[in-house]
């Protein structure tokens, strides 16, 4: 072990285990997380090898061999559990990118939610089983997040009772499906439904794409892989193109929707179930951004620890880096946000099981402030979790440039996040729309509940001066939950500013819906402050519930440092509407400083509770064991460059021009 | 051509091609540009060649080919200026990667300017051949800001009249230079001197480390390829390690410092000037910056002008994406920003020409504020273009990720920028130590001059708030002028704070250097404030240059809105000390909106105006002609994954599962 990390961590003021315990919900579950991690790194199957030197052929084929692996231990491990399979996968797959993965994230769940039982009898046993490969095709070449305007069309026929199934146009090519290009054999197909004459909008189409047992593309398919994109070099995104291709009426997903052998359609009663999986995924996704800017943490501040350089005194010899302000202040913020959004991904999978259960029973009340809150989250947190893998990995110098690092790849299988699952901007705006419906209904005399309940003590006119007044001496800056409410107040001034932005655009203008876009600006930075209250507050709230004294006191610097920091970084409407004073402020800046110094003996034990086995961190420069540079030389040596002493090239471009010129 | 390209180009209310003649310096640079980035795309031998879909082995390849054939092209064509070599190998290499790059920008250049006579006749003629290909060793494994710091020895040795090169240790390695691993047959190393016992510190010494003619490297040797990064895939970054290497004595550049035959060692008289070529290459980053944020710009704009999606208004057709307010809000300021940049890389290079003439007559009083203000500038410059290339990638949503958008490569390729020739935040600090002394200067009752000239109207007391209520009145938001000097008091406040922060904690704290490091967050917010201001400044005072009223006026517009936007983003800033007033403030976060407007209908004009090539883009997403979504089939074809109906890990890996379950 690197010496310097070992007197690093002995010197934290807590045990880095038992916080390790809190993260993962109990120490119960952080032994059976260990076990199930362990069956990896002790199986001969899994050794693990560095894919960033590989082809992206190879790449892809190592991940399909791994999925078929991964299919054959979990049941030879009886592994069922939802969540013990992702803890399987995650370390399995490093950065969790696998070809077969829409069959388990997409197309099961697809025919779980929308196929009737008979349908799900077909086709549930071979998907589990891999005969059928599938995944869910959605999205379009021009087509994204406005639904309604895909053009992929699947009309009726009655006479042969099947669905044809048609991309008109290059735009309505289905593209950017995982697994679509290469390993799946059917596909999930989101199509506008035609019959008798009618269109009636979107509707879901199981329809088989490659022969099993040969592969090959059936006649009116056109399939194949996007190319290369910025990472997710295993994953063959597809593209999907059909020509007059016949499908058998019963593979439309008819739980709701139905057509008749006849072609009559039949409307669905509800379907706002499937509303349900969108909230369940960008939840997910909450978690995920704390996962890796946890990873990405843990990499830089490590190599922060173990890299010495530059002098602060002369004379004296080269500190760690992580000794220089500056570097505590790029890294120990992120850090902070690390730990916010552990707590708030925590947060969101218990309150999504909580409301859930409601679900199923029919109650659906809370459905729309979760949605709301979720959409919010999911953006609000994988933009900053996007910005602060890139913080941590420049933080590492020209290191964090090479593959060895690890950040490269952390950044560029994370980063789809801020796109995916709806857009941020789409999802700011969505949250939007809920703080703008529940600005009127307080405005109309009803009260709103939950995280929101807070317009409700919006004076319904713009707030007196001498009130104003009265914010500053409430806020108190070494406490979590005074913080919070000065969050709280922020949340409502810019929620309260939007809104009559808004209304004033609609005094002038046509209609709400341009009115809405002339004021969607200020509407995400009130969505903004929104989940920025909700995360200081779900940090701050957590802090109680620590029973562990040194725990209790390094997490509640943490909650202050990321409290204030964000403070600082948007000072400006903190100061406007009083909610902070000038000198306040200064305190502000000043206390940041000061934190960083008090977390800085700590750091080296607030990575090590994230508890990342190396694999999984796909890391040279985050080993436990610190020996950085005998490691990157070794890791170097491999690279396909250093195949031959002499690189082809020489011969046949240079050595011709040397004897030329 | 896109119609909605076609549209928007001729909405422009002035002609894009005037636009470009500014940006060249005048049209005959224009008209000289084009001439040569035409033989490229008129000669055969360039074919333009899409690197995504090859290995790096081959993409290494076709860079050696590249540079080859460029070396024998300019031969051929005539062209010798050194920034006409740069329009073509710009055009020619599209991310300008070339792994015999450090042969023309490092290692003649250094042979130049600490050879002496005799060395430049012996190595110039035959790297200008490329019999011998150089490159420029100075960074090892475990050293790069800190110089001082690095291990690498050259012990004399008198009796054989050599130098001994040894890698003592593993943190000795150098590695990053490009072009060592594979293609270089020589290194100029940096090492510290050892004679008679004695160090002298770092030399530079010429190290041949391959044969020519068979390119084997020497005994003694050890180089190779630092294996895979985020990008540069085509440069072979290498590693060279050295065993008891020895060289003649004559290898050692000896312009300045000089070892005898006997071992005896001459100081230098004076190495100011090696200073600046650090001031060249930095003032050339910044332009840099200004141009690859610039490409990113031209692409996502085109995009989001030819891409429809969603609705603004129910029923209506979908929109082009740059009508939403967010992707205006996304956007615009970065073109503004792009804009800024390229007047600021004008300036430097302007000022860098200017001064250096000064410098060659012995005057080097400008040097330090010009090293202050190239190195602010290039971490200022770099780190914001670095996050607006990002954010325009996003802006293209999915198909932003993908390489056929170009984006991501235009930023693996300019990321390195904020890391290397003085990692940024050092460089940042550096600005900032020019500025204490100024701030110290001034106190010490000495006036000091050119950009920092505003800290000499500093009250030397804490500025008293009947004072501070004088500013707000003095802000005219409409007026460009008026908004550089309100960042002119924002800065003048951050120096003087970061100023008194330093004094207090050197009250407390034991030296200097502790303080300084205590200090260093307030340091960098008062550098990043003085650069801020300069690029408004800089920006305002060309405006009244341009003769052509209607792009004066698009130009204004454009500084407005970089100059409000900055303001928006960092309005603590500007309430505290009372620069803006809180009403004010929230007229800024009008105006803002009303630029977007204001610029929408020219922003396809504006881009134009930047006269890339298309295929100076690498991008699909960007092209002229538009037809974006036939292009991407095109290119998607090509993914090696396609290469085969149906790929073999299908056989290999899910076949034989299929059959097992």
């Amino acid at each position: 072990m690197n010496p310097d990390l070992r007197r690093e961590r002995d010197a934290a003021s807590f045990d880095a285990e038992k916080l390790t315990y809190i993260l993962d919900g109990g120490c119960e579950r952080t032994r059976r997380r260990r076990e199930i991690e362990n069956l990896i790194l002790n199986d001969p199957d899994f050794k693990h090898e560095d894919l960033n030197f590989l082809t992206r052929s190879q790449r892809y084929e190592i991940a399909v061999r791994k999925s078929a692996t991964v299919v054959k231990k979990i049941r030879d491990f009886g592994i069922a559990d939802p969540e013990e399979i992702m803890w399987f996968k995650k370390l399995h797959l490093i950065n969790f990118v696998e070809p077969v993965g829409l069959n388990y994230s997409m197309f099961i769940p697809t025919l779980l939610n929308q196929g009737n039982t008979a349908q799900q009898q077909k086709w549930l046993p071979p998907t589990q089983g891999l005969q059928i490969i599938g995944t869910y095709a959605q999205t379009e070449m021009g087509h994204g997040t406005h639904l309604r305007g895909l053009e992929t069309t699947a009309t009726y026929d009655p006479k042969t009772q099947e669905f044809i199934l048609n991309s008109p146009t290059v735009t309505s090519i289905k593209w950017w499906p995982g697994g679509l290009g290469k390993t799946s054999n059917h596909a999930i197909v989101l199509a506008q439904l035609y019959t008798k004459g009618e269109c009636y909008g979107l509707h879901a189409f199981i329809v088989p794409i490659r022969e099993i047992g040969t592969h090959k593309p059936f006649p009116g398919i056109i399939v194949g892989d996007i190319g290369p994109k910025f990472g997710y070099d295993e994953m063959d995104n597809g593209y999907l193109k059909m020509d007059n291709y016949r499908i058998p009426r019963e593979n439309m997903l008819m739980k709701y929707a139905q057509v008749k052998p006849d072609g009559t359609y039949v409307k669905p009663l509800s379907n706002k179930l499937t509303y349900g999986t969108m909230v369940f995924v960008r939840s997910f996704l909450v978690g995920e951004s704390a996962r890796s800017l946890s990873k990405a943490c843990t990499i830089a501040i490590r190599y922060s620890l173990v890299r010495h350089q530059s002098e602060i005194q002369p004379g004296d010899p080269e500190p760690q880096i992580l000794d220089f302000q500056t570097q505590q202040y790029k890294l120990f913020p992120l850090l902070a946000t690390a730990y916010a959004f552990q707590f708030v991904g925590a947060y969101m999978k218990e309150t999504y099981h909580r409301i859930n259960v409601d679900i199923n029973q029919g109650n659906l009340s809370e459905l729309p402030e979760l949605h709301a809150l979720t959409a919010g989250l999911k953006a609000f947190t994988s933009w900053t979790a996007n910005s602060g893998i890139e913080a941590c990995r420049m933080a590492c110098g020209g290191h964090g440039y090479s593959h060895c690092s690890g950040l490269p790849n952390i950044y560029v299988t994370f980063t789809p996040t801020c796109t995916f699952e709806g857009e941020n901007t789409v999802m700011m705006l969505q949250t939007a729309r809920f703080l703008m419906k529940s600005y009127d209904q307080v405005h109309s005399g009803k009260l709103v509940g939950g995280m929101v309940s807070y317009l409700n003590d919006l004076p319904s006119q713009r707030i007196q001066p001498q009130q104003v007044a009265a914010w500053p001496a409430m806020v108190d800056i070494n406490n979590p939950d005074s913080l919070a409410e000065a969050y709280k107040h922020r949340a409502a001034r810019l929620v309260e500013a939007a809104a009559r932005n808004l209304q004033a655009e609609m005094k002038h203008r046509k209609s709400k819906e341009i009115a809405w876009n002339l004021t969607s600006v200020d509407l995400v930075r009130a969505s903004e402050a929104h989940c920025h209250y909700v995360v200081v507050k779900l940090f701050a709230g957590n802090l109680s519930k620590v029973d562990d004294k040194p725990i209790q006191a390094v997490l509640k610097n943490l909650c202050l440092l990321y409290a204030l920091y964000g403070i600082s970084q948007n000072s400006g409407d903190f100061l406007q509407g009083g909610i902070l004073t000038e000198s306040q402020l200064t305190q502000v800046n000043q206390q940041v400083k000061e934190l960083l110094t008090i977390i800085r003996p700590e750091s080296a034990a607030l990575v090590d509770a994230f508890d990342f086995q190396d694999v999984s961190l796909g890391s040279v420069l985050g080993r436990y064991d610190g020996n950085i540079y005998e490691n990157m030389f070794e890791w170097a040596k491999k690279s396909p460059l250093n195949k031959s002493e002499v690189h082809e090239s020489y011969h046949k471009h240079l050595k011709p021009l040397q004897s030329k010129l």
